[in-house]
This record gives structure tokens, C-alpha cells and sequence, in this order.
């Protein structure tokens, strides 16, 4: 099956935003082994989304358009494609109810244009929007299949991962199967774990192996394909072996779980509280881990403590400390992750302090981390790092590397949390 | 001048990066008056790209290539560009001669396809690459005029400011001159604004009014063109006062200040300094506030207290308040602040308490929020919210209506923060 991606709308082709939904909608497809082979945008103009219509019904078996579902007037996607398809809109009553629904509920006064969103293309498969207005839909005409999707990331994305590609799953004829994992790697750069495994990637062709860094994280994609799902499994699974034996050691997790889903999954596996005081990371780190569902039953709270006075304050960090050490320093993030443990009552404290730049602070340079972790055992421990980037960049990683360590201690074979086994 | 942007690359198929070499041009053109009608992504594929040129050539003036001029052999633009335009290749020797002096000079041994990346369309206007090997080229071919430029964003974005632009701009006959301003807008839905000026948005050409809503914010970029820039301006800032009539209580802001910014901007020129307290929010929007730069000249700190005993014990919320109101309750909201603001001995103590779901808690349903704020003067006030979407997506609204109140606040003429002119 051949796919090609149509976005729709002009802030693309201003440039006012980049097209991300493409980038998505490819890499779900791709594990689903459907070949994305164009990209189109096109603003919001009948006629010239008629013509992108039209090309695209020469050269692809799935043809699917992101955005103009919306309420105004320039949201003209359905209404184009139901003209060249030759059929009709009527309105989806789940849709229709749901947004009437939303206005009574929030008291703001329904506009007749809102009613538009539940329009749909007549005898089309409707995708529910769980997380807005406008409902996707899928529609076969000749040997095409048409989908129609929300243009906003957040709505997008849920719908197509939660809803179509099962639909699209089960209606699939070719059986041949694809299985594939992520192996997700911190502490490692890209290019150094590429050149360790230079030999394996340039030799794969079954299972491939997709390398990609982000925020400095680097993840492995490994995807096998067969005419048996168990042989594709397999086939994954002895590669990542492989794969572990060389640079086992930087792998914190597979698949979804990224860095934040682990350490919670930890915190709820070992039952531990957490507490947070942040100085460089201004709060990044408790809300970061606060927008994991469930999230706040493991993290009690924390505090962000900026200027010395709040240190002293509100944390509690002795003057006399701050005066001798400074507030970025070894003394200082084992006193901050110890008085935020005490305050919050927690099993694990955790503290950021350093220099986010831009410039030096006190003679310290710029990118000076100081990450500081007490236990209840009374156990109080740090570590430094030296960061480069940008102001967030630098708060991003910190946070990335104190959750890296906390996952390591939980993980200790050996350690404070060891749960015992009966 | 109509352009189009088209992108090759397997790895933008693939959904491996997102294609933001297409939003930086279409950003870039839109400032210099350029029309771009499409932006396509094509795959390292011979006929395909052939069959995009071709479709490109019929509706473009201004076809811009992006990608595919590596070393490597499937780097085949220039290849496929020279078959389609019935040209030859021939070596550029300014750009041969900076790749050899590159391999000497970190001893590296050349290969022979590093030759290849100095290889350029017959006759074309060839633009030197300053951060990288392969040279950008122009080549005018009937009515078209095609612009090849190199994939990596850190050599196409200098290449483009620095030399391509200015030439084009050279180049130009229509002496036009281009316009546009920004307007920012929170508290008012996408549909509703557009519902509001409907009449102009539908009647307007020029300038022209584009809206995008994102997050919960809505910005219309209003647009003119004229031979001059001085009437260009004029009709720009004519049409904002017009919308500014209609909708202006909405609007809290122009071009580049978001609503972050805005809020640090009027902390800054006022000299007041914050902090906050956050259930719901968990730390949010402390991390947001921090990612500014500068922001911890203003923001003092804050707490985040999910629990009911974080909330006394750390917060010093009086138990029978929680007891009887709750913690998700307008007298929570505003002890939180006040607390907060009192515990920092900062200006203003802002708080969010609220729930995020899944599920409704205690009888309070799912997207309750209450927002309090605190001033150094007694006053203490609160409203609420009832906020929809998934977890995150209540969070960062909630984040953003408390910056919207505060903003409000602090611009108010006769408010309690009206800086005295001499």
C-alpha cells in the first residue's frame, strides 16, 4: 500500500508553524510497514485542493489530509473533498451532540459555525474526536482510501494511534507482518553509539535498525519483517541482544517508556515518594514528572528556590552553608535534596542547583550542575555535570540526567530500594 | 511571483525529521512578498522526482529543491535536475578547491565521491557554501526559475539569508514592498474571534488577515502589500485599530511577545516579583515562567503541593479550611496564594488547585480549576475555569489563564500596580 500525506492550511505555507502531523503520521505508518512516498501542503483553496486531490488519486492507495475540519470559513477541507468525491456532508450526531454538550457545560454561547465541525462525508467510517471537535472520517472511492483528519497535533495524533490504525489493521489483506522495538539509550552521544555498533548497521537489512537522537536521548529502532509474527519477533528479539551486549550498559528502557514513564514506573513498583527542590531547573523537574497520569501519588510536591533568601527561607538551607560553599556546590544540593526529603516527608529527595546561563555566576562557569539525592536511610549523596546549550537546553538535560541517575539507584541490584522477594 | 518548495529526502518519508527546511523558506518568502502555493516532500527516487519537477514546472514561477546534493549515492537532485532540464553537470572549481583543502587540512582521505558534492547544473548562478561542501545553484529554465539548495538547515538557512535572497531581491522587477504585524489574543475561541469580524476577514484583500490558533491562543497576522512600505505600514496599522474595535479586549499582545514573555516584560518594567503555589498545575508554571530568560530576576520560587499534608504541613494551609471548602475550592485557592506570597515575601502569590482527571475527585467534576492571586496589599482574589482535554492539555491552559489574569492585572490603569509618572 502506497500512502502520500496531504496537509492543509496556510499558516504551513507561511510558515507559521512547521508540519509536523506529515513527520508523525509517516513513522506510525512506517511501523505499520505502508509506504509514505510524498508529502504535499497546500492552502486553504478549493481549487488548488482539488488539483492536489486529483494527483494524488493517480499515484496513491491512501490518501491522507490533515487540517481544515474547523469552524471558520477558511476551513474548507470536507466541503472540497466531497466535491471531487461527488457526494454529500450530513452531520454526525455523536460529534453534533458532544460539541452542544461543550457549550452548555462551559456557558459560553454556541456560534452557528461550531455546528459545522460535525459535518461528515456521507457514508464515510467516523473517527470520534476525543480531544476536540471535529471528527476524522475515512471514505473509499474508487481504489482509493480517503482520511480525514483534525489539523491540531494534540487531536491528531490520539485518533490515528488510538483509532485508525487498528481500523486500518484489521482491514488489512496482505498478512505479511512487522514487529519492531525501541531500545532507548541516555548518557551516550549518537555518534559514539553509532561507531559501536557501525559493523550491525551497515550489515541489517532484516531486522533494520533506525538510529534517532533527541534532547539527548538517542533511541534504536529495531523492525523485522515476516510472513510470521512470531519469526519477526524473534528476529527483533536477537537482535537486541546483540545490541546489548555492546552498549547494554547506556539502555534504560524499551518502547514507549521514555525517561519519565520509567521512573515513575519505578516509584510505583517500589512504592517511594519523591520530593523535588529546584534552584536551576525552576520547577521543570516536578512538572515534568507531574504531567505523567498518576504521577502525583509517587511525587509529593516540591519547591522552586531561586535566590539564596528563598534557600534559606523557605527550604531551609543554613546561611552560614550558602555563605562558606555557595549556592552552586556539592554542600549545597545534598542540604537542598536533604530539607526537601524532611519538609515533604518523602522516602527520596532530589535537588538541581547550577548556572543556566547566559554568563559565568560567581566565578563559576556557565553549565555547572550540581545534582544532589537524600534517602530516608539517611543516605546523602550528588554529582556534578558540565552542560552545554542554550538557557532550556541546559534545564532539560539536567532534569534528564538527575530522573537517568534515580532510575540507576532504584534499579541497583544491591541497593537502598531492593524489594525483597518472599 | 508563485513558488513552491520541494523536499527530497527518504528520511522525511520516513518520518524521521520533520521537514522545517520548507517552513523557514516559506517564513523567509512570505517576508519578501513571495506567494509560496505548495510545499511538496519527495523520496530519493529517480522517477518520482522527475514526475514532482514536471508538476512543479507547470504551476510555480519559483521552484525551491532542498536536499539531496550530499556525496552519497542517493543524493541524486542535481542528477535528476540536469536530466529533466536537458543540461550537463560541471565541476564548480571554487567549491571543488574548498572541499580538497578541507581533507587536507584535518588529514582526513578524501574519497572520490566528496568530488561529486562540487558538481553544479550547467550554466547556473552558483552560491557558495559557507558551513558546508555542496554549493547551492539557480538556473533559469523557460519561464521557471529552479533553486537548488543544500538539506542540512545549518548550511540552506545562511546560504538563503545571506545570498540567495538578496539576490533574488536584485533581481526583482515588481519593486513591491511587504508589511505584517501580529496580533495576539487569549480568553476568546478561534471561531468566536473569526464570528467577531467576520464581515472584514471575508472582505479583505489587502491587507490580508490570516488567523492560527494554538494552545489555547489565537493570532491573526494582518498583512499589506503596497510599492511602498510607508503606505504598507499604514494599511497594516489602519486595520488593527479596526480590529482592535471589535475584539481588543482579547488582544494582550503583538508580533514576538507570547504570553510568557508579556507577563515578564511587564514584571520587569513594573519591578515586581512573584511566586507560586501549584496542585493542579505541578510545578508548571514556575518551569514555564523560568524558561525566560531572566525570569529569575522576578519569579522568587514557588511550591508545588499535590497532597492535602503537603499542602498544610510545607504550604501552611489551616487544616479546617481543607477540611471544610476542600482543596479544590475558591478559599483554598486564595489562602495558597496568599501563603505562597507571604512565605517568598514576594509581590504577587499566585496558585492553581484544581482537577486534572482522569476523573472526577470528591464530587468536584474532572476540569475544575481555581486560579487565586495575592498582592503584597491584602487584596485576594480568585475565579475558576472548567477546563476539557486530556491532562496536559488542562495544565497548560491553566497556566496560561493565570498569566492572562496576571497581565490584565498588571495593565490595569486605576489597578494596584499603576507605576506613578513624575
Amino acid at each position: 500500500m502506497n500512502a502520500e500525506i496531504i496537509a492543509v492550511g496556510s499558516e504551513l505555507l507561511l510558515g507559521q508553524i512547521a508540519n509536523t502531523n506529515a513527520q508523525f503520521i509517516s513513522a506510525r505508518l512506517a511501523e505499520s510497514g505502508v509506504n509514505v512516498y510524498y508529502h504535499c501542503a497546500v492552502g486553504d483553496n478549493e481549487e488548488r485542493l482539488l488539483e492536489t486531490f486529483s494527483t494524488a488519486e493517480k499515484r496513491s492507495d491512501l490518501v491522507i489530509i490533515t487540517g481544515g475540519l474547523g469552524p471558520t470559513k477558511d476551513d474548507l477541507t470536507k466541503e472540497t473533498a466531497a466535491k471531487h468525491l461527488g457526494c454529500s456532508l450530513s452531520y454526525d450526531q455523536e460529534s453534533l451532540k458532544a460539541i452542544e454538550q461543550y457549550f452548555i457545560q462551559t456557558g459560553v454561547p454556541m456560534t452557528e459555525n461550531n455546528k459545522k465541525q460535525a459535518l461528515v462525508l456521507e457514508d464515510s467510517t467516523v473517527f470520534f474526536n476525543f480531544h476536540g471537535m471535529a471528527p476524522g472520517m475515512l471514505k473509499r472511492h474508487h481504489n482509493t482510501t480517503y482520511l480525514l483528519l483534525p489539523g491540531p497535533p494534540r487531536e491528531m495524533k490520539p485518533m490515528l494511534v488510538d483509532q485508525v490504525l487498528p481500523y486500518l489493521n484489521d482491514q488489512k489483506t496482505d498478512r505479511s507482518s512487522i514487529h519492531s522495538k525501541v531500545m532507548r539509550f541516555f548518557g551516550i552521544g549518537e555518534a559514539d553509539l553509532e561507531s559501536r555498533i557501525e559493523d550491525i548497521l551497515s550489515e541489517q537489512t532484516n531486522p533494520t535498525i533506525a538510529p534517532l537522537a533527541e534532547d539527548g536521548e538517542v533511541t534504536l529502532r529495531v523492525t523485522a519483517r515476516s510472513s510470521d509474527l512470531k519469526e519477526a519477533e524473534s528476529l527483533v528479539n536477537q537482535m537486541v541482544t546483540v545490541i546489548e551486549d555492546r552498549v547494554g550498559d547506556y539502555c534504560y528502557g524499551y518502547d514507549q517508556n521514555n525517561l519519565l514513564q520509567k521512573i515513575i514506573l519505578l516509584l510505583e513498583q517500589k512504592r517511594l515518594t519523591i520530593a523535588s527542590a529546584e534552584s536551576l531547573t525552576g520547577g521543570l523537574f516536578s512538572s515534568e514528572v507531574a504531567s505523567i497520569p498518576g504521577a502525583s501519588s509517587y511525587l509529593l510536591g516540591g519547591m522552586t528556590v531561586y535566590s539564596n533568601e528563598a534557600k534559606q527561607s523557605v527550604l531551609g538551607v543554613p546561611g552560614d552553608l550558602l555563605n562558606q560553599y555557595g549556592a552552586v556546590s556539592r554542600e549545597c544540593a545534598e542540604k537542598m535534596a536533604d530539607q526537601i526529603r524532611t519538609k515533604y516527608n518523602s522516602d527520596i529527595g532530589i535537588s538541581f542547583t547550577g548556572v543556566a546561563g547566559p554568563g559565568d555566576y560567581n566565578g563559576i562557569p556557565e553549565g555547572t550542575v550540581w545534582i544532589g539525592i537524600a534517602l530516608k536511610n539517611g543516605m546523602n549523596s550528588s554529582f556534578n555535570l558540565m552542560l552545554k546549550g542554550d538557557r532550556n537546553f541546559k534545564r532539560i538535560r539536567a532534569v534528564k540526567h538527575g530522573i537517568y541517575a534515580l532510575i540507576k539507584l532504584l534499579e541497583e541490584e544491591t541497593g537502598p530500594f531492593v524489594v525483597k522477594k518472599d
